[in-house]
C-alpha cells in the first residue's frame, strides 16, 4: 500500500502547484509530468521519476505503471480525487503525475552520429509549437532538436504535454543562437535555414549527410545571423492567401523532404 | 459614427454569445469571426459580415476594415470594453467580431478543376486539427477540403481560429463517408488513403493528378470503407518511439510531397 494525502492542505500539494513555475523548477532540475500515456512513453524512454502521484478514482488505473516507478526509485503517493484535482494543471487529469530529473541539455556534451539529421528552433515562442516539433522529430528519427536563444524551457508544461511525451525520447540541447551556430559548425553539420525570402525550393537542396534544418520565430522567422551562416536557404512553396505555414507545420515539411532524400527508396538527390 | 453599446444587458449581446453553440449557428446560417487578422483575411476572401463589433480600447483600430465592412453591407457597431469582453470568445480579445454567412457547403455542387488535389478529412475530432489542416490547404493550394462523416461544424469557433481565417478561402464541402467517396468515383478523383497499415511510402505512389489525400481520425484513423475503397494506401515512415504522428502535420506532410511531385521541377513521377 501506498501512502496517500487526502488532506488538501498537505504541504506537498503546495509544492507540486508552485513546480508549474520555470523558476521552482529549474531550481530543482525537474520536470512534471502529467497524463498516464506520457509518462509511460517516458517511462519507456528510460526516465527514472523521483516522485509518483496517482488517483484511480479517474478511472485510468495502472498497476503496472505503479510498480515500474517503484522499481525506478520513485517515492510513489495516492492522492485523493480533490487531492490529485489541486494538482493536476490539464483541464480533465487522468489521475497521474510525476516529478521526473529535467532533460539534459548541455549543447557541448551532445553526441550525435555522422550524417545524423537535426532540427534547430530559433527563439520559437509557442509550448505547443516545440512540443508538436518533438512529436514529429521524434516519428522521423531527427537525431536531436537544438533551441537556440530559446524562450521557454523543456519542462513547460504545455511544452511537455504537446510532445506528448517525446521530449524524454529526442535528445535536445539549447543555447544562444551563436552557441548553436558555433556547434554546427565545429560538428561539420550543414545548416539549411527556412525562409521565404529565398527562390530556392526545399526539394532543389540536398539534405542528405550531417544536416539541420533551422525554423524561426512565429512572427519573425530566423534571425539575421542565422540566415546569414546557413549553407542553404531554402523556401516551402506556398500558392495561398495567408503565406504562412505554423512553424511546427513548416518544420515536419521540411524534416520529412530530408526523410525522403535520404531513404535508400529515393529516385534522386 | 456608429452606434455604441455600454450596457452590459443590451439582448444583442447575449445573441452573439448565444452563437457559440452549434445549433445557433446552423439556425441563422451564420458564423462567428473573432480577431483582426482573420477578418481581414475573410474580407480578402470575399466575405460580407452582416455584423461588425469593434473595440478601439484594445488597441488594435484600423478604420479601414470598418470601412470596408460598412460598404459590403454589415451592420456595425462600436462596444465599449466590457461589452466587448463579455461576447468575446478567446482569452485575449482584439477588439473585432463579426457575424458572417456560414460558408457554403453544398458536396453537390462543389467544382473543381481538372487534376485538382483534394484532401478529405474524415471523422477528425478536434476543431484545431481541421482549423490547422485548412491552413495547410490554403498554403498548398488544395482545390478543396471535404470532410467526411465530419463530428464537427465548419464554424466551430476553435476551428475558425486555428485556420486562420483559412476557412473562408479554401472551398469546403461535407458529407457521409459514403457520399464522399461516390463524389470521388463520380468525379474521376483518384483516392489516396493515409495509413500506418501498409508498407507502401507516400513517396512511392503517383500524386499527380485528379487526386484526394484522406486523413482520418484522431484515434483511430480511416474507417475500413475509406481504406477499401482507395486507389492507394500509403504510410508516412515513422521511427521513433510514438509512432503516431498528429493528424494534420501527417496531411501537411502527404499534401506537400504532392506539391513536390507536381511541380514542375520535379525529378521524377
Amino acid at each position: 500500500m501506498h501512502l496517500e494525502i487526502t488532506s488538501l492542505s498537505n504541504p506537498r500539494l503546495k509544492q507540486l502547484v508552485a513546480l508549474r513555475r520555470r523558476r521552482a523548477r529549474e531550481r530543482l532540475s525537474v520536470t512534471l509530468v502529467e497524463g498516464y500515456e506520457e509518462l509511460v512513453l517516458a517511462l519507456d524512454a528510460g526516465v527514472r521519476p523521483k516522485e509518483l502521484y496517482f488517483c484511480p478514482e479517474f478511472g485510468r488505473h495502472d498497476q503496472g505503471v505503479v510498480e515500474r516507478a517503484t522499481a525506478s526509485g520513485a517515492e510513489v503517493l495516492r492522492l485523493s480525487r480533490a487531492a490529485f484535482e489541486k494538482v493536476a494543471y490539464r483541464e480533465s487529469p487522468d489521475g497521474w503525475l510525476a516529478v521526473v530529473p529535467a532533460v539534459a541539455d548541455v549543447l557541448t556534451s551532445l553526441r550525435i552520429a555522422p550524417d545524423s539529421l537535426l532540427l534547430v528552433c530559433e527563439a520559437v515562442e509557442k509550448p505547443g509549437n516545440i512540443g508538436a516539433i518533438l512529436r514529429t522529430a521524434d516519428a522521423a528519427g531527427v537525431a536531436a532538436v537544438l533551441a537556440a536563444d530559446p524562450v521557454i524551457d523543456w519542462g513547460n508544461p504545455n511544452l511537455v504535454r504537446a510532445s506528448k511525451g517525446t521530449i524524454f525520447s529526442v535528445p535536445v540541447a539549447s543555447g544562444t543562437s551563436d552557441d548553436v551556430l558555433r556547434w554546427l559548425d565545429e560538428h561539420a553539420v550543414r545548416l539549411v535555414a527556412t525562409t521565404p525570402g529565398t527562390d530556392t525550393g526545399l526539394t532543389d537542396v540536398d539534405l542528405t549527410g550531417a544536416v539541420a534544418i533551422a525554423v524561426g520565430s512565429e512572427m519573425g522567422g530566423l534571425s539575421a545571423a542565422f540566415l546569414a551562416a546557413a549553407q542553404a536557404r531554402v523556401k516551402i512553396p506556398m500558392f495561398g492567401r495567408i503565406n504562412s505555414l505554423n512553424v511546427a507545420t513548416a518544420a515536419a515539411i521540411a524534416v520529412y523532404e530530408a526523410v525522403r532524400q535520404r531513404s535508400t527508396g529515393a529516385a534522386t538527390m
